[in-house]
């Protein structure tokens, strides 16, 4: 039933575009559904997708915009003439249309802008464009359906339908008073099986209606709609009336991008990159990490130099430098983590940070007794006693500490509005790394002595 | 417009509970939106929100018991009798009711569902029960409503009224033959506005029907949902006939869930926890992590220990023995997280690995070269020219190599049904830890002799 791209069907589709055998393109193409037309223009060559999407209706032409690669999008409209741009944007939602022009230079936005003939879809997006884009008002589109309280049904019939032309995807009826002010709701469900006599205001629902405003952050839309478990949600401006709507797909987007910006802190990357992106871009998003990575080995070759006499005269202390760097960093990381989580659901606050702290202290001082009493023995092992006692001992203080910075300081980034999952990267690591230095050395100097 | 849950309110709620102050709960509560009263109830001891739940009407009850913690959502079902747990059963949408049936050891289930009075909502329920939980029978729900094709749209609103008492959100109405197999959509939008005489057979959509087999995975249910931008998919068996559908919710939660996996893996966290999950959990969770670290350290302690001639001689060497192991660690995992977000997408295969160890082997060559330019000089500072020598060439091969591995290892994973989310944990970069040190000291052996 699903349509599956094969390379067959890629090489038959390039001969047809080379022949111009539209035939072939309009029977086989106009058949898929528009994200499988999108996956095949994707692998397609600019002049070769430009081709087949001018082919398509326009009405599939906008949804296949939106579903092509951001890159392959860019390529795909900077090749066009402000006059297509602009025919194309007037088929897009609005708030598609306002994301793709708002990523242009300012004249090239005006110049498509006085191109489209439309002149309410216009409008529409140069609203939009006035919204910061991580705010409802940057998410949401003009296109939804609103009735007013005091219809009756069979207005509200007749009224709906003509604005359900432009909307997609109806899910809710927004019920708005003389002043378009946001009263309430009302499901299509409820519409359908109402008397045609019954008005608007006997039928909508009043209570709990859940709403955001323009200049609420777009994290905060995200976690609103999920908390409430809301398909779509409508947008007010301050003095409560509706401007607009946030459908489910721009959240899920979102709820994406922050899951990947973070799984990317966390494994030290640092620009948005995707499997395809080139090499350079690729070591460029690494590079900034990389070299925080290296001042701290540098930071903690300067802890190190600080004691090669001990290490000439013991040269087994060399032995477990690795194990506690890495384990100070995988503590720190671990502890960072949960906080960061917490932080992202709204769950925790900075000041039930002493609760926190406790138990991050409980936990170390669970797994630091644990794995210092293996330690203990296998050192023993490669040494002596003494180097067993230097090596349990300040693996117990390291796993303690670590736990404690890698706790506090997402804590302290949140509070200085700083994204916490910074923590999650090389950062903690390599603070964790200096540090344990210190102290298995400060350990080893102590009890050899 | 929002309720805000403030400790105020909590007093006032816990005074009106020990006083049974039916009056004042009933008031206060029912105003709010059912995921507040959640919120609420999960600050609230479990006899307390016992309590406050049983003062709900039927309705609002099932939508906060969906919202619940999960930890506080199964002590309270804990707490109740199996004539109570069915009588909540029955007010559930049917998943629901399966998921939390599921959880239950085999005679609890039983006993519960003889309880329940529905039967068809007990059937339902057995039903769901029989498939996997990672699969699309395991997320569906058994309320949807369908339309004959041979219906008329008169005949067809009235028939939808009756299925529509138990459908919350009604999203789209799936359109069947006699054989009950899907055929295809009707939006109620379209619905809406169709003249009452026309049938159904003429207003329905037949292309592009997207749909999943009950025995479709749940991932591949999210990529497809996500792909297709729906909000709800209809559910066949083999026979094509319709059984039941899965709304975004629900994908909203595994995309989460599965970021909050990934995440967890990549900062070495083995099991699910919470911010507010006990000491003991907590510990379990970060403890196998540790242990592999804590191998690699001492796997990174037996490679040095082949080597303490050479330092006791020359202890400079191990000044840089924690940048040689940070870096390699950290470039195998930027170079895993890459491969896994790919994966994740489905954008990669295991059939274009040349091509990406190539760009992998480029990006080091690029990152390599210039890190090591800049770790020649300072480790000239530390040591001497020769010192410089050994730490830039060694640290260079080791970025390379990390890079190959940080590629291969979560695409072997991957190949071999691993989850390959498993590479950006410490496995990596143990790995590399041992391997670096290994390339370190025999370049140092070699340039020093």
């Amino acid at each position: 039933m699903r349509f599956e791209l094969t390379k067959d069907f890629l090489d038959q589709l390039r001969l047809a575009i080379v022949e111009e055998n539209n035939t072939w393109i309009i029977e086989h193409i106009h058949e898929l559904h528009f994200a499988d037309i999108a996956d095949l223009l994707d692998q397609l060559n600019n002049e070769e997708a430009k081709y087949v999407y001018f082919q398509l209706s326009e009405d599939v032409q906008a949804d296949v915009l939106m579903e092509l690669e951001e890159d392959i999008r860019d390529r795909f409209l900077k090749s066009l003439s402000s006059k297509e741009m602009a025919d194309q944007l007037e088929n897009l939602d609005s708030d598609d249309a306002a994301d793709i022009l708002g990523e242009l230079p300012e004249e090239k936005i005006q110049e498509v802008i006085s191109q489209m003939e439309d002149d309410e879809a216009a409008e529409d997006i140069v609203e939009l464009l006035n919204y910061d884009e991580d705010t409802a008002g940057g998410l949401m589109q003009k296109e939804f359906i609103k009735a007013k309280m005091s219809w009756p049904v069979n207005r509200c019939l007749v009224e709906l339908r003509r604005q359900a032309e432009n909307v997609e995807n109806v899910y809710t009826i927004y019920v708005v008073d003389d002043a378009n002010r946001l009263v309430g709701l009302l499901s299509l469900k409820r519409l359908l099986f109402a008397d045609i006599k019954t008005h608007i205001s006997d039928l909508y629902q009043k209570k709990n209606i859940i709403s955001v405003k323009t200049n609420d952050s777009s994290d905060d839309v995200a976690k609103i709609m999920y908390k409430y478990d809301l398909v779509s949600i409508p947008v007010v401006d301050l003095q409560n009336k509706l401007v607009g709507r946030i459908t489910i797909d721009d959240i899920v987007d979102i709820i994406k991008e922050q899951a990947d910006k973070d799984f990317q802190m966390a494994t030290g990357i640092s620009d948005k990159i995707e499997s395809n992106s080139s090499v350079w871009r690729v070591s460029r998003a690494r590079l900034p990490w990389l070299l925080i990575g290296m001042l701290g080995g540098i930071f903690a070759a300067n802890v190190i130099s600080g004691f090669t006499d001990q290490i000439s005269h013991i040269p087994t202390l060399a032995l477990f430098i690795p194990l506690i760097t890495a384990m100070g960093g995988n503590v720190g990381v671990q502890s960072s983590a949960i906080v960061v989580q917490a932080l992202a659901k709204g769950t925790d606050q900075f000041d039930r940070i002493f609760k926190r702290l406790t138990k991050e202290a409980l936990v170390g001082l669970l797994n630091g007794t644990f794995l210092a009493a293996i330690i203990y023995g296998i050192a023993t092992f490669f040494g002596n006693a003494i180097l067993g006692m230097v090596v349990s001992i300040s693996l117990f203080v390291v796993i303690i500490f670590a736990g404690i910075f890698g706790t506090l300081i997402p804590l302290i980034l949140n509070k200085y509005k700083i994204d916490p999952a910074l923590a999650t990267g090389p950062f903690v690591t390599t603070l964790n790394d200096v540090l344990g230095l210190f102290i298995y050395f400060t350990v080893g100097i102590l009890l050899y002595s």
